[in-house]
């Protein structure tokens, strides 16, 4: 390979809102995964895996707050000029799987999916272009039982991850939200009111995040940011906006349920809307989860577009802090809801389905800042070091020992000429145990085993170097033949 | 949503060369991914995660094959219209990270990686353009025991997959194919031999698919294939390309590597790569590994433009068969090598570095061919049906109660209106039993349990529908209260 001059070095540096995950988070990370697919495994869903990019046209477009084409996707071209996306969730390519193999499925198709999404968006703390994802679907059912059984996953994940009092499930419908809506005029079914409902949606949807002055500005005519971007408004009137600001800060519960009865009764998609939620809130409580773990809550409307009926969403209530003490705000670990248009998008036949996704990376974040994540250092190998370089076929042999013993074991690979340099190297890998051998050792048949944890103890206790040379705390010769057996008792001693 | 007219629909169809894949092979592939993991760690390696994509420059090219710049990559554009493309393999995101974290990295940095990759390649049977890999890299080393562990790593994983007597890891050494062309006269670091070297070892590289007839047109004026397109050569006069051909099947095994010696005996690198080989040898041997697992091959080159020294490469030596009988063509499954130049591109510091990497996929395809893969079929879900659609919430306990019991359950949520539809989902879904509650057993607080592994070999044994009817074989009304109990003792008869 010829050698780069020195202006051609290209530097070494991520894309914005790209990171690497190192190995304690991928641990954790791992564990995480593993708990999530049980529950989800224990409620029958398959595993399914589509690829990292689709068609454009295959996947839509139903980001939030996307007004021009192709915003907010990663976009990429075949060799035959056609359009591909990166998925920016896991149900737009399950639609896509399941209209191209709708024949020989079995209905209703229960899939989960565990994969990296990506969005062209504008990264933030703890806001990334990559992330992880977790989702169950159940497609080809009408049923509210589908729906309610993803409150329960949802519940029943966050309490596999210990997070049973420390978060719920928000439900809500878009029926509803429509039947509000239509309260104040706009009919949901009219092409005509589209916009305006698809501006007051992502309005309402904001309510977490502007309070309600600044809902309230985005339903009538506008508001602008601290930036001093300038979003247009759904423009009601103010009577409209009271109405529908009354309705989404009613707050949550069966009582506000029933309330809300009255604020859309004369509307049929409202009715509809809370029919439905007052029988998941039925076989919800009736399987055991109180309005602690899953509840009503009126100003749940989710971003993504393809919503058509009941929509989930999991926030934390237990209060977060930064690093620094500050409060953190997650915003939702999860979400969900019903999609009964996705895969009629292709064949025009009325495919029913809902889902729940986990935001991995998000709840990871969350559980981190609780302390409540996996335990994420993996045990540290035993380093064998090398004294002399002309017996390093002598070092492998006692590594492969150790190894075929299921012993976590290295041959230091390092330069070995500085053995202080070789003791430096294992105790950044957090090793227990360093083997040694010299040529004395050799001729009597014998290794120094140094036990890294005892020795740090014992050193901290020593008052100077001399004495520690004297002493040698924590270093015990054996004979070369007892090699493994002696490595397991130090392990042993420090098996948590 | 608004409906599209038919016009408007999408097609549900993937992009050639991608595909979904399915609960059984992603079963099979986990099983895989953990057997490796467990040796990766075994040997010490930390797991690392970089992103799906990164800057165009940061991965440079390296791609065997592609003679036009972002050939074999897929690549798509930032806002700030800086080229972005996604990873083609894992060790160029490596060699990024490695540069860029350098000062903080424990050294040498040992570092394992899954995931997927992508190339904008013609796709083949079995040939697809996302694969898995997973890769180990022992980066900060310039010992051979590093490429030697590479070596027994590979070796260990085959081992670990059931492929002990059925692959074998094969090296040879960049540095040793060098001399070999230096011995005719090109200059591995002549600037004005780069591409005459290049075009030789590509044409080296298909000793395997195109036998020693058609090497040696590539290394001579070139070749036409059977489509008709035409590959220029490297122009070497017939004594070269007989001094090469020679070398490249002189077969494997010590003797053959004692054998090159004499070929490259004047060239100073070819001098320098078998001494490496006969080291690599030495130590693999030491640690106990044959030939018939670890041995030289002259032929092997790799594709990958980056390699600097020795290079590995996995290949079964079982001859498959496919479905149809016919003799299956797999390649290798694994390879790798010494890339010292990879970090070096971006920080102008000599960094040497090794590493190896499986093709999981293709891995993976065959072991399913071998029959060799883990078992792939998770048990099937016990279904609670539905007789009455008003006892919903009933029917909704009985799962939950299940599931609480750690016992994989599912609530029918199809349409409930024909039963027999109910048990045709069961069936199909692999369900041991199925829950059923009319209003008759919910008098009596009773469910009845229908085993359907044992009802089947029952049908089969039965000769007509009446007696059938008569005797409803492997169906039991138990107490409702003990609806767990009783479910645990069917799932036990069938436990395997």
């Amino acid at each position: 390979m010829a050698k780069p001059s020195k202006d051609a070095r290209p530097t070494a540096r991520l894309p914005k809102g790209l990171r690497d995950v190192e190995a304690a988070e991928l641990r954790a990370q791992a564990a995480m995964i593993d708990k999530i697919r049980a529950v989800y495994e224990r409620y029958g869903f398959e595993p399914l895996e589509t690829p990292a990019f689709e068609y454009t046209d295959a996947l839509g477009k139903f980001l939030p707050d996307q007004d021009r084409p192709n915003e907010g996707v990663f976009s990429l071209q075949a060799e035959d000029e056609q359009w591909l996306s990166l998925r920016y969730d896991l149900t737009a390519p399950l639609a896509r799987y399941v209209a191209q193999n709708f024949q020989t499925l079995t209905k209703p198709f229960r899939r989960y999916a565990v994969g990296h999404v990506w969005r062209n968006e504008k990264p933030g703390p703890g806001r990334y272009r990559q992330f992880l994802q977790f989702d169950a679907d159940t497609v080809g059912t009408d049923s509210v039982a589908a729906d309610a059984e993803m409150c329960m996953l949802a519940a029943d994940t966050l309490e596999a991850l210990g997070l049973k009092d420390g978060a719920v499930v928000k439900i809500n419908s878009r029926k509803v939200l429509d039947g509000v809506l239509e309260s104040i005029g706009i009919d949901p079914a009219a092409e005509s009111d589209a916009k305006k409902r698809l501006v007051a949606l992502r309005a309402i949807d904001k309510l977490d995040r502007l309070g309600a002055d600044g809902v309230s500005l985005l339903l009538g005519n506008g508001r602008k940011d601290e930036s001093g971007d300038f979003t247009e408004g759904a423009g009601l009137a103010p009577a409209a906006i009271d109405k529908v600001l009354k309705f989404v800060t009613s707050g949550s519960g069966q009582d506000s349920l029933r309330a809300v009865e009255s604020v859309i009764k004369d509307s049929a998609i409202g009715r509809e809307g809370v029919a439905e939620l007052i029988e998941i809130e039925r076989l919800v409580e009736g399987a055991g989860y109180d309005r602690r773990r899953v509840c009503f809550d009126p100003s749940i409307v989710r971003g993504l577009e393809y919503y058509t009926g009941p929509v989930f969403e999991v926030d934390l209530t237990l209060q977060l802090a930064s690093a620094s003490g500050e409060p953190l705000r997650m915003g939702s670990v999860g979400s969900g809801g019903r999609y009964d248009g996705l895969v009629e998008r292709f064949t025009g036949q009325k495919v029913p389905a809902t889902g729940f996704s986990i935001g991995i990376s998000r709840l990871q974040a969350a559980l981190a800042a609780l302390n409540k994540d996996a335990p994420a250092k993996a045990d540290g190998p035993v380093i064998v070091t090398v004294m002399e370089k002309a017996h390093l076929a002598d070092y492998q042999r006692m590594v492969q020992a150790l190894r075929s013993a299921d012993i976590r074991t290295e041959l230091y690979l390092g330069n070995p000429k500085k053995f202080g340099k070789q003791l430096e190297y294992a105790d950044k890998r957090g090793s227990p145990c360093v083997v040694i051998q010299g040529s004395d050792e050799r001729e009597k048949g014998e290794v120094t085993l140094k036990d890294l944890i005892e020795g740090a103890k014992a050193a901290a206790a020593i008052a100077n170097h001399e004495e520690w040379k004297e002493t040698r705390p924590a270093q015990v010769s054996v004979k070369e033949k007892d090699l493994v057996a002696e490595v397991r008792k130090i392990l042993a001693r420090h098996q948590s």
